[in-house]
């Protein structure tokens, strides 16, 4: 046995999130990183490759370099899957040829540039027969996966409503026009897409509420603002959300509210109790029956469901936090590439990771969060 | 010189407000009840003065009696305000008689069932002559008070984003039609008004942001709810915001939040700074100025505004709560009534409670936000 | 029926705990103040009699003065008890005369100067029949009571571990040379007795500690310091604790705990469960089941304690804090006081409020830390 | 350039703390695990090793096999480091045979069985001229940093008063007898040493609590208790502080205390400053300068020091935690490796992690209380 080979698009010198990719795939010792098309500057890549020990020849300067190059390698050598890790604007192309050459793909979110892509991307993932992950990260905490088997289960009764929050404050002002790299790429529609704050963390929250709630939005009108002037994308936004059976909900997303880091939070609320999460403190989930005292569910303890024991590494109060999040989505999506490649039926665990679906729904909201803002937010179909 | 003195019209036995409103008055020894129409039962009225160690001869049946039998005392006996803690329907009326029998009033809120009694009230007030006070507790806090200082100084920069949100749980389920009194007349259009959670606690978070932030709510899309069967009025309410001047912003009230006990909360964020305020945890205010650690502020220091050091009793970490949030309203409402009757100039501190005003932009909001979802959350503004 | 009538001693302009007290009393409107000996200064006395709209013939020079003068009136007008507020040194004196004039007392803590007095106070009381309440304020809150009933009621299992703190920060410099009267009289041994922040807030730690638990502590060997040059008195102490029964703890108070506002908190720890509570949220308690989440309990819901609930006046999340805390104790005094008055057996609510036996093991505490840290914190008995 | 080669002395299959260092040197993708003495049972060891896709002739049945058998390999691939995770007792003979044979090593705490041993160790790593580090994970966190910088750097003015706690409650039952391996072999003496709690975590706190502070304890005063029947060591410890230079504090250990997970937490107070931390919510530090609001300190933001920063991986609210604590020392230790076998002087940053004095100063702190609470909690100095 040997660990899964792993080629990575993007991610070179300088690039954020490249790095929180590499660091989640090596967390859990399953997985090595073999090569990478790090930047379409060949020499960066190759330097970008050196800082990481790789050899230089599995350093390339394009992905379709990348593919042609593993494809002629020893099947015991060459890389398994790629990991996508560019900006928007990369992920389809790079994917349809990760793709169509044979491999695996965990790509980054939001998954393509637009929703057409994202359905073609589709089609294409179900031609190769290939696996395809959606690195959301935030439905990798084990609070999470026990908030959703608590609502799942009946814990909250009927599900009434639902406010999820995603407020950042690092583009409060125009960093963007500065030179700040991620920054730029993220206010440019070229390479971000339609959306600003949406497509960059709107998306996460939108996935969040879906996946703990188990309910689709099935309507939304949304309020978006571009509050540095002269940016092309919106800055923040206000969502009023109805979701599939009756729920109500609210969706607030924000990259100028100063002061907050990265502060992603969810509220539900049933007919029986509620729940509430926050991920600046993730291993925390607070369950409110009703006409009880509020209980503390804390990861890493014996009455977890067992999805959240099997992303938690540590006992009790040995924080883990956003790496190992992100790492719990490599290691499902490795335990299924290794039930793939044997043969064999893949556990629940092993499926526990999103997917092209979740891609999906994620462009289908930027398109209803930015038609519904231009119409003076006017309610609008989540059309996925 | 002596206790200033209240006479009240409404909270009997078994009422809830008219409690809280007698405890606020006696806390500073500053005011003394001598009277009250307790209840529209001669005997029941009688029988709550006597709890309270009134003399029965100064326990009326109406509040019409209690105008005309107070008026015959001597001057230095006689009432000298009256506080208004019945059902919303009765606070017009009484209201009414006291301001045109010459007694300043203190009254609950809502201010009345509607816009229109609103807007007539304030030009009896103006007649009059009196003092009119409205018991929007939350803004008694000191550091409510502190935020409003914060804002108004430009801690914050350019507001940019408020959000306030007024979630409780204790309406989920079908208590009005059970007997539960309280409840009952909360959810009856004919005692509440237009609306239900939105009137009885959704105009404490509209009061709220719009004192902290020192801007106006413009227009609002507001989805309301009736999630329990049944229900004639809005039990929950998801609504966006458009301040004048350009800032955004998101109010939601719920009464059937399972869990939630009464909390408050507001988030308010500009362009330098970021403050957030609990209700629940009321002695503390967090700042958080841009790319600087987070100022805990909390009541009883040196380093608070002079209105907030006005509205603390005791130091730092001796906490004060609701009721004493309360009293502050009380507190100063009665220098102002001092100040008046001896003819001087109030000073700030004693001016500093909320008025009809106030009461006027709560009606309207009700106004709008019933209206807006009436159409579907269409936008619709605020006219007070 | 009338209000109870209240006398004070102590308390005149600029005093902290007389305006405490009289908060306290006057919240629930079942007290009334009706005279005071508010300073030695007779005109002080009568000018902050005045502030406090009393007549002035019944404002006093002394204490002395006012038993005999409130003697003289008819018992349907003088005062019932007397709250004495005044420096420790004040307390012996003070509450020896009121009781033997007839009237029931309620003291501030520590009870007096040094144990001795509190034996003879104890035998003063005895024969004089008469009520006397200290106000160990901290056992007058919801969540002491609640926690109390938790550990009496067995849900901790059998106790072990009790850790008890009390940081404050303000005597953290030589502000009681530098003219500030609170910190002057408290770090005075005349007025103070032999000990400083263990006299003024350890015994507090002490009560509270003992209060809930319901165990005396046996022995203990204590590290007290003085950390500001020329102080006089400890202003810092750390405790080793050891209950009777075999459970160890340790106790801490400071005043030169920079930062720490009024930091009373206790944790308990049995073999089946653990307790927090933190004065400063003074709402809630957690309760740590043996491998269940932990429990939020919150005042002024349903499953709370019988004494609970007769501690707290408002709906949960309306928060009440200090002032209401002290209330009780003077509430349930009030209770007692009448119950009494008419012959009656009083209810077990009107039986709780701390009492001489309470003032009693704390002065035996002070010695015993005192006498500890002088021998170089040698394990030393509570002799009480 | 390659990656640090790792060898490792226990951590087979079922191992706690094995598969922490594993995860810990893996997270920066710096080190490389090239072979294993896992088990003493050489055939767990192959199948610990196999678990963790290493060759079978690398995985060894004892250390003295690894050590002969990795000398005999080219120096290219043999292993630089081994990293020794057994029970205490096996530190000592591990360390030596890695040193006397030119391996660098990182051990885990405590360091050795009894302080002689240690004394001895720090005399063979010098000899060795080999690099010895010891996993007290605590001080690898950001904040740990940020703290000590703090406190250095003069923020807290003169240092009062420190207080560390460490309570835990796993071993509030008497599952050591039970069956459970981890809790058997930490509360027999034959492979904890002299104390239990106070070997296993006690030396965490006085270790956190001597590196923050910047002060060493001089003497202190332990009275330590088995709770549990029949337990040989003690399970918990309340200890009295004495540092060089006249500051005071407490240190409290415990692994009885119900409903504790792993709650380590510090408190610091200066004459100008306090400062907070918890290592449960461990990306938080709270700083409390005199006078002014409490400051919110947070890792990932620009105005952390320099070495909080370089021991953070990603933004702000991205929460890290204990994995990545433990992978700060591991990438410290291997910068060291590199300087060291580059011939170049480390940066700071590739020094700043535990060394053999921690270790030394651990076992005399764990002779001192085990002696002081022989002797009834006597004065007992930390000889070091």
């Amino acid at each position: 046995m040997a660990k899964i080979r792993m080629g990575m698009i993007g991610g070179g010198r300088g690039a954020f999130i490249g790095a929180v990719h590499r660091i989640a795939a090596a967390i859990d010792q399953q997985i090595e990183l073999v090569c990478g098309a790090f930047s379409s500057d060949p020499q960066r890549s190759k330097d970008s490759g050196s800082d990481l020990y790789l050899p230089e020849d599995r350093c390339y300067g394009t992905f379709e370099e990348m593919m042609e190059k593993e494809l002629a390698l020893p099947e015991s050598e060459r890389m398994q899957f790629v990991a996508i890790v560019t900006p928007n604007h990369v992920h389809f192309p790079a994917a349809k040829a990760a793709l169509e050459a044979g491999f695996h793909v965990m790509c980054d979110k939001p998954v393509t540039l637009n929703k057409a892509e994202a359905i073609e991307l589709k089609s294409i993932i179900e031609k190769s027969g290939k696996l395809f992950g959606l690195t959301h990260t935030y439905s990798g905490y084990p609070m999470v996966k026990q908030a959703r088997h608590m609502a799942a289960s009946g814990m909250l009764g009927e599900i009434r409503k639902v406010v999820v929050e995603y407020p950042q404050g690092w583009l409060a002002d125009a960093i963007d026009t500065e030179g700040q790299k991620q920054a730029a790429w993220r206010t440019d529609p070229e390479k971000s897409g339609a959306a600003g704050c949406m497509g960059d963390i709107g998306t996460h929250a939108e996935n969040l509420a879906e996946e703990i709630s188990g309910l689709h939005v099935d309507e939304l009108a949304a309020d978006l603002t571009a509050f540095v002037p002269g940016r092309r994308l919106d800055d923040d936004g206000n969502v009023l959300l109805r979701f599939e059976g009756g729920a109500k909900g609210i969706l607030m997303a924000s990259q100028i509210a100063v002061g907050e880091e990265n502060n992603l939070n969810i509220r539900v609320w049933g007919s029986d109790g509620g729940l509430e999460w926050h991920q600046k403190e993730p291993n925390t989930l607070l369950f409110k029956p009703k006409d009880q005292p509020a209980q503390v569910y804390r990861t890493g303890n014996e009455y977890c469901c067992d999805e959240a024991k099997a992303a938690t590494r540590t006992p009790a109060a040995h924080p883990e936090g956003y790496l190992e999040a992100f790492a719990n989505l490599y290691l499902n999506f490795s335990k299924h590439i290794r039930a793939v490649e044997a043969g064999e039926e893949p556990c629940s665990v092993a499926l526990d990771y999103p997917k092209i679906d979740d891609g999906i729904r994620g462009m289908a909201f930027i398109d209803a969060v930015v038609g519904s803002s231009a119409k003076n937010a006017a309610w609008t179909k989540i059309e996925a």
